[in-house]
């Protein structure tokens, strides 16, 4: 076993480069530090792809990623590519797991999905995930302008979801196209819509959230087969993107 | 009218410290920043005691706080104490509101009170707090160990609710004495729970979120009369603390 001590080692300079989201994305890959996000991944049948380690978590690494040869790093070395404040010397690259895959259907009225039309904020993406996963929902699918969901903060943010539930990413009109075709309800969430009740939803169901400051685009809204509001008595406006998408996901699953 | 010139001078040294929140907080008051915070602050019935503006912006002020005088600075000056990437030119000081008053109380049936015990996250906290203005709530009440709410994270994520609702900080005890003298139901938010259906929920309650990471203490779940979670389908082992809150915060808001 050889431990790598310059940052200048071919390996090292083709990892440090992933380390950075733009350069991942275009390899269809995903930079994962520390050992929660790794574990969490890991342990969700993610297989690493690459795997850096510093020489004293060698055995987090035959623990983890048993048969894969491991980049041992010197602690310096590892804490130059580290994205994090205290390095824990223990990093994977991974594949990402299907964005680019089709819209699952269980069939049976057991389907909803939450749309995301333009979500920008990971905070938000990561919460609605993590509520999805949470709620038994069938994926989450996000628009082309919605936030990357590989986004380290919104890896964090779903706590692991992001491994347990589909993430798809479609345009609108081929969600339109899916459900329409599958006989899935299609509900945009709008301040114009009428108040959320039980007795509005039936699965299948799919439901459309905009954007935190425009809400969805007229285009949609008017795609949608019914607009829905969560009721609000009070003297806010609107609620979190992330709040909004967990109440209506909470409603419909009750009927799963 | 005269226009400081020079970040020396006694007022803006003065300003200056206030920008910094633990400085502001041995003073009982908020500083904020950007013609939304202090528009959504005075619109909602906060009163200005100090208005700080760029010469171009005095007709913000004539506006939006008639009858005070402005702190007028240069743009290079406002640009040394501002908090901000892009100034706007416009800063006001409120005093804090009521955090440290009494527990408010409606009667008639209609409270419900989201405490939080040792919140640590400013976007949930805010998140929170906008949820709770937005479902009726009577109070937001938040433990010596929650973060802040009058961190600049959390009054933006309440998108102007913070000036809304009251917001009070009490120890777990000072909480439990007040509802049991007005017969307020509380209910623990917690993993080893029943499953939340309407059946479980009558008002006046209050319901207890513990930290993001640790849940709520032992000491203040066994002071509630019931334990309550909310039902999951999938893998995840837990919601966001906002989103469990909502949840929970929607189904209550429905008795009122």
């Amino acid at each position: 076993m050889q431990i790598i001590t310059s940052k200048d080692n071919p390996n090292v300079k083709r990892i440090a480069k992933l380390t950075k989201r733009s350069e991942s994305k275009k390899e269809g890959v995903i930079y994962l530090e520390g050992t929660r996000l790794c574990e969490e991944a890991l342990l969700s049948g993610q297989t690493a792809k690459e795997v850096i380690v510093t020489e004293n978590r060698l055995s987090w690494a035959k623990e983890f990623t048993p048969g894969i040869e491991p980049l041992v790093l010197s602690e310096n070395v590892f804490s130059k590519i580290s994205q994090t404040v205290n390095p824990q010397g223990v990093a994977i690259v991974i594949n990402e797991p299907g964005i680019k895959g089709d819209i699952p259907f269980k069939g049976d009225s057991k389907d909803i999905y939450v749309v995301l039309e333009n979500t920008q904020d990971p905070g938000n993406l990561g919460t609605i995930i993590r509520m999805a996963d949470a709620f038994g929902l069938t994926a989450v699918i996000v628009s082309p302008t919605t936030c990357d969901p590989y986004n380290d903060k919104v890896i964090r943010a779903t706590m692991g979801s992001i491994w347990h539930i589909p993430v798809v990413r479609k345009t609108m009109d081929e969600c339109f196209s899916f459900f329409e075709q599958r006989g899935v309800e299609t509900l945009a969430m709008h301040l114009k819509g009428s108040e959320l009740s039980n007795s509005d939803l039936k699965l299948p169901c799919a439901y459309f959230i905009g954007n935190e400051g425009d809400g969805l685009t007229d285009e949609t809204t008017s795609k949608c087969g019914g607009l829905v509001k969560i009721p609000m008595k009070g003297k806010a406006e609107s609620l979190n993107a992330a709040v909004a998408a967990s109440v209506i996901g909470y409603e419909l699953s009750k009927l799963i």
